[in-house]
């Protein structure tokens, strides 16, 4: 009998991963892969569990992409801490981790290694072919960040022909990626399955997120308002609310009540997320983000979101 | 023993596709596979016999790709004989034939089924998800027709991972779809070997193709002009000549003299496809195309390239 590993292999190379990957599937294992930035919290590892359950094998990925970062965000002091997250995995009983250095072509003297959005290289023979899902991407933080969804699809699309995996699972904390993905596989014809699992939240109630440690502790409690919100939007539609308009509003002056900072309210189409008007007609994602004081300086931005079933007519 | 096959077996859908493909990997067979829209002449058949060589099984797709076509282009009339093509691939070696009726998902009600450019469907359910080589799908063909290469990326990634194969063969003929999917295949991991055959020419030098037919008795034998124009030029470059603008004039003089209309002739870094100026630097790709006289009526359109190898230093 084999003593239980007490450290997690980590593959660093394209070619390592896709021996390992191939080497599991001619033994018959089929393979779940939860692909993360690292920095793991409870709700990265409730993926790798929900991978457990439909696969033989789990890969989880490590990699802080630089093509969905633009260069004046923060993607070079994007946080860093691969000791504790092979630890969690490990627990978790995640299989291998793949943490490769760099995903993208470099080209020697002539490409400053980021692929960053608009620091990257403008070489000729330098990465330059992307996957865009030319409509989901648009709304929502797509609108703000015009390049994140072309860098998320393309490192995904990346990830899945050296992975190979046969489920893939996201969280649908990250709503409209899970959408664009999800759009990507059936519109490329990608020979997987993609998972999306509900948000993980704190026993009060608070979508989990490595940010929620930055919250000073009185935000901590009226950062509240925003998972209150979203449940009191959920009864309201079940009850038979119809107006998008006036159910926006509310959600947003109950979080601005408790001293938030609303970024945006959004209701819109949950498969196809095109906005709506009427909450009676189909199933309606609520997309929530605000700011709360955090406890050093400025602010610490929440997101939060549900699907709205209306009631049964 | 069993009897050689009379027909070649006919796949129509993406699942008895990958399945046929994923039987053969189970048996320890390596896959290749030949992408073509079908109306096949002997250049597409060398592309088989490429394919055969390098791999224990062999899938040609026949399927007219609806996404990169325009509006004002010959979807419609595109020339189909699926018929002889069955026989020319079976006589060829070919394993099995791929023929789906449609590859992009289809709104029911919404869409009228082609997903040709500027007449597909706007509803939000309809196939949106695009591959683009963004600056290999620029120039050359890319200019007169923008969309070109952004629905040839779609389709090959689509068809790779239906096929799953080990070795894709493309003819060098259409150059530049040939290094557009092979920094696809680089950029995007695909675990796929790309292989680029020469152009297939008849006795005398013509490069084949199907529109060759389409010609006057006149213009079949005038057209040598651009093979013709073409090995000159391949001397003289190999004699040490270094001007691109007037190694470009001469070829264009030579076909225009006899008697056809250039489009274009232009010089190119032979892999990344950015304008050279010296052609001693680098291995160049000349790249002609060039009208000249039909039977019927109007012109046909005939293109040819080839490598420019600088003289040895």
């Amino acid at each position: 009998m084999e003593a239980p590993a007490t450290t997690i292999p980590v593959l660093t190379s394209k070619e390592e991963m896709r021996a390992w990957s191939r080497a599991q599937k001619k033994k018959g294992k089929t393979i779940g892969f939860v692909p993360t930035m690292g920095y793991l919290h409870e709700g990265h590892i409730s993926l790798v569990s929900a991978a457990r359950e439909r696969a033989d094998v789990v890969v989880a990925s490590i990699y802080v992409n630089p093509t969905q970062f633009s260069a004046n965000e923060d993607f070079d002091v994007y946080p860093r801490d691969p000791e504790a997250d092979r630890r969690k995995l490990l627990e978790a009983g995640c299989s291998v981790v793949f943490e490769p250095e760099s995903l993208y072509h470099i080209v020697e003297g002539a490409d400053d290694g980021s692929n960053v959005v608009g620091r990257e290289s403008g070489h000729p023979d330098a990465h330059e072919t992307f996957v865009q899902v030319e409509k989901l991407q648009l709304p929502l933080c797509g609108g703000s960040r015009p390049h994140f969804f072309r860098g998320v699809a393309t490192i995904v699309a990346k990830l899945f022909h050296i992975v190979e995996p046969d489920v893939a699972v996201f969280g649908r904390k990250d709503y409209q990626q899970w959408r664009v993905i999800t759009r990507m596989v059936r519109d490329l014809d990608f020979p997987i399955e993609i998972v999306g699992m509900p948000i993980a939240r704190e026993a009060d109630g608070l979508a989990m997120s490595s940010r929620n440690a930055r919250l000073s502790a009185e935000s901590r409690a009226a950062c509240l308002a925003i998972p209150r919100a979203v449940k009191w939007a959920e009864a309201e539609v079940g009850r038979g609310a119809g107006d998008a308009g006036a159910l926006a509003s509310e959600v947003a002056a109950r979080i601005e009540a408790a001293g938030g900072k609303v970024d945006y309210v959004e209701l819109r189409h949950a498969e196809h997320l095109q906005p709506v008007t009427d909450l009676r007609a189909q199933p309606t994602l609520l997309a929530v983000a605000a700011h709360f004081p955090a406890r050093d300086r400025g602010t610490v931005r929440l997101i939060d979101n549900t699907v709205l079933q209306p009631a049964a007519a």
